[in-house]
């Protein structure tokens, strides 16, 4: 017989199989939920209804075995969903070890690094396992974006001989004999295809930053989208490239995961575009004057300050929402100046940065003199730098971190909720 | 003015953008073809027509200059594709230095290395470029495979902390202090996901081998397709998935890249289903018989032996074909064994490996005493045995090599060429 799912269970014969949630035992009358990916269904087995040795397997199940039960469907009054399977047969096909380390109903909170532990069982819990299929769905929504605009998907290398963002946050490597080190961004590669001619690129895949912060933001691992297109007459085109690629993929979750968002009563509202692009300036004047701070131009903006500011904009209607013109000294190399304001940007959602990005620098002598200004020797960068000797033309782009998006989505209080098996200073394994 | 596409440019006023092709100026009439990822128009400057100052401009251009021109288009009968821009204006976006490094028209090979050192230029050349839009579109056909058929997309850990594919060919890593690895598959971490209750998940991302192998199917970096479902009644439904998705694909290159195919002169038929499963030990008689080798049970097939016997199927017309029932001793400890014969299998096309998988081990008895059999100890591995005590359903998978299956369907000599900047012992940059 062919496996139904416990959604699909309507009435008939069927063969379910999936993991024993809530067992009751009442004497002749025992029951217990049967739990797979599409939900679930109650087993009701009673003395005289099914075969004895049926009952008495029942009797001998342990939460959270795996059991494959065929029987009757029939509806039912009591049953959730209405509906209960009356067995004919129950094989357990992997039994359970009790008790369970952590707790998956929700109803108590086991600790968190437990959890991450036991992953495997944290998604049992129907929250967690919400988590990464929104996230599978915006992702799902940017690639659609993407492949609708004209982008090519590309993967550069993981393994680097030279850091993009800066040398104090990479993980050295050694490959045959050399160093190397994990790439922190796809950022010098997809710059390169620039010159290539395919115009328009994007790249979802891994990016490592050894940081020993502990945030509610940072991980060692994570997910980043990457996007860059060429020909742009200036760095308000990539602006309108990354805000449509955010709706795109909030109106991919809202269809596809109703049922998730549901579970975290959230309804995220599709933001109007364009988001309001406010200068660092605008930033730093209004927080002087609404929260009595004294930034001035060049200072950092803290990470409460960054969520202050992201409040008084949701005060606004403005969820979403650009701070450009940062300082050139704040910004990398391959970003583009203007005298002392660089045309970098970052993209925020209620006061957490989502992405980075902005115009690059494609003049080769600019760029040579930027990089020694911060320390940098060219002759480093000679693969690099080469793409801009034969015909590189303007170009922008933006990494953005899909995890935090999910985190803020959902209202998770640390971006490692949004990731399977996270990685962090203290955690290596699983 | 909006730029347009060289492919879209029918009259009337237009702005085009891009690199400089093939020049010729004979005195008073100069014109060259303005290439973009679109295609290719010719650029038409008369004296006495055009402007002095665009003449000149003309006059002073080097090939692979990137330039924005605006003008009139106008049919033409000389040029290709019979029309021709007539420029008012002509900018030099983005200079290029002469003599280029390597050629990218493809009638003069470069030689590979400096091809790779220069690939922002390489990718000029039409039948490089389109290498990665038949990748992009192959991959693009497996999501959507998956995502028909209930499938989560997943990210698990680069960084690990043990390997599953055995210790030679690991990459060590510093991880803040600790000793780690690149992963060398999502294996484990797939095979825990089973336990979670996802059921069907799905994986694209980077795995890495530190093989010293200089063959033409071995990189130290590459993008492995994993698959895993659960609840599997035996190693045939992961044939049937595996079959799937190749057809899927290879059916997402036919209709979405003609002309790309077109360039390599190639038809891929869609292959049948099922795909001929020839057992371990059929491969080993047919080759002993048909080319007298004398090849014994736990034998290792070779390189030329496997593309011979891809002949020998390519003949009666089968281009993709299961080998399965491989020796229990040449698997690795996490595939599923029936004595001496193994449940696992290769997925071949035309003598080439793309795929292996098999029926995983989930008793955990029976797994503890294969790795201990296999000289591994078991407390290393206690974060991954862990998911196999709180109920795991059987379940099988694959890792599918999609840059393989490029380098097959289009012909080319060595899968570096489906890589856009490849990892080997000698290569780490660019």
């Amino acid at each position: 017989m062919e496996r139904t799912s416990a959604a699909d269970v309507t009435g008939g014969s069927v063969m379910v199989s999936g993991w024993v949630g809530q067992l009751r035992d009442i004497g002749n009358l025992k029951f217990f939920l049967l739990r797979d990916r599409t939900g679930q269904i109650q087993v009701t087995a009673k003395k005289g209804v099914v075969k004895a040795s049926v009952l008495e397997a029942v009797a001998g199940l342990n939460r959270e075995d795996c059991v494959t039960v065929t029987g009757k469907a029939v509806p039912s009054a009591q049953a959730p969903g209405g509906r209960e399977i009356i067995p004919d047969d129950l094989e357990v096909v992997a039994s359970s070890t009790v008790p369970l380390p952590i707790e998956t109903s929700g109803k108590i909170q086991s600790a968190v690094d437990k959890r991450f532990d036991y992953r495997f069982i944290d998604l049992r819990n129907p929250m967690v396992m919400a988590v990464f299929r929104v996230k599978a769905a915006a992702l799902a929504g940017i690639r659609d974006f993407f492949s609708q605009n004209g982008f090519v998907e590309t993967h550069t290398p993981i393994i680097q001989a030279a850091g993009a963002e800066g040398g104090s946050n990479l993980f050295p490597l050694i490959y045959y004999q050399k160093e190397a080190f994990l790439r922190q961004s796809p950022q010098l590669y997809k710059q390169m295809l620039m010159a290539s001619g395919m115009d328009r690129v994007y790249e979802i895949g891994p990016a490592f930053r050894a940081e020993k912060f502990h945030t509610r933001r940072h991980v060692s691992e994570f997910v980043s989208v990457d996007g860059e297109i060429g020909w742009i007459t200036g760095v308000e085109d990539v602006y309108q490239m990354l805000e449509k690629m955010v709706v795109h993929s909030i109106k991919a979750v809202q269809k596809n995961c109703a049922e998730e968002l549901k579970l975290f009563e959230r309804k995220p509202t599709i933001p109007d575009i364009p988001f309001p692009r406010l200068t660092y300036q605008q930033v730093l004047d209004t927080l002087n004057k609404e929260k009595g701070t004294t930034l001035q131009f060049g200072d950092d903006i803290s990470d409460p300050d960054e969520r202050t500011f992201g409040e008084l904009m949701g005060k606004k209607g403005h969820d979403w929402y650009f701070i450009t013109g940062y300082p050139a000294d704040v910004k990398p190399f391959y970003i583009m100046m203007d005298g002392t304001i660089s045309r970098g940007f970052d993209l925020e959602f209620r006061g957490l940065e989502m992405a980075s990005g902005g115009q690059r620098e494609h003049r080769i002598d600019v760029l040579t003199k930027v990089m020694r200004s911060k320390g940098l020797e060219p002759d480093d960068f000679r693969f690099y730098l080469d793409a801009f000797r034969y015909g590189c033309p303007p170009h922008g782009g933006f990494g953005f971190g899909v995890e935090r998006m999910v985190q803020q989505l959902l209202g998770l209080e640390n971006v490692q909720e949004a990731i399977l098996f996270p990685r962090t200073p203290e955690k290596l394994v699983p």
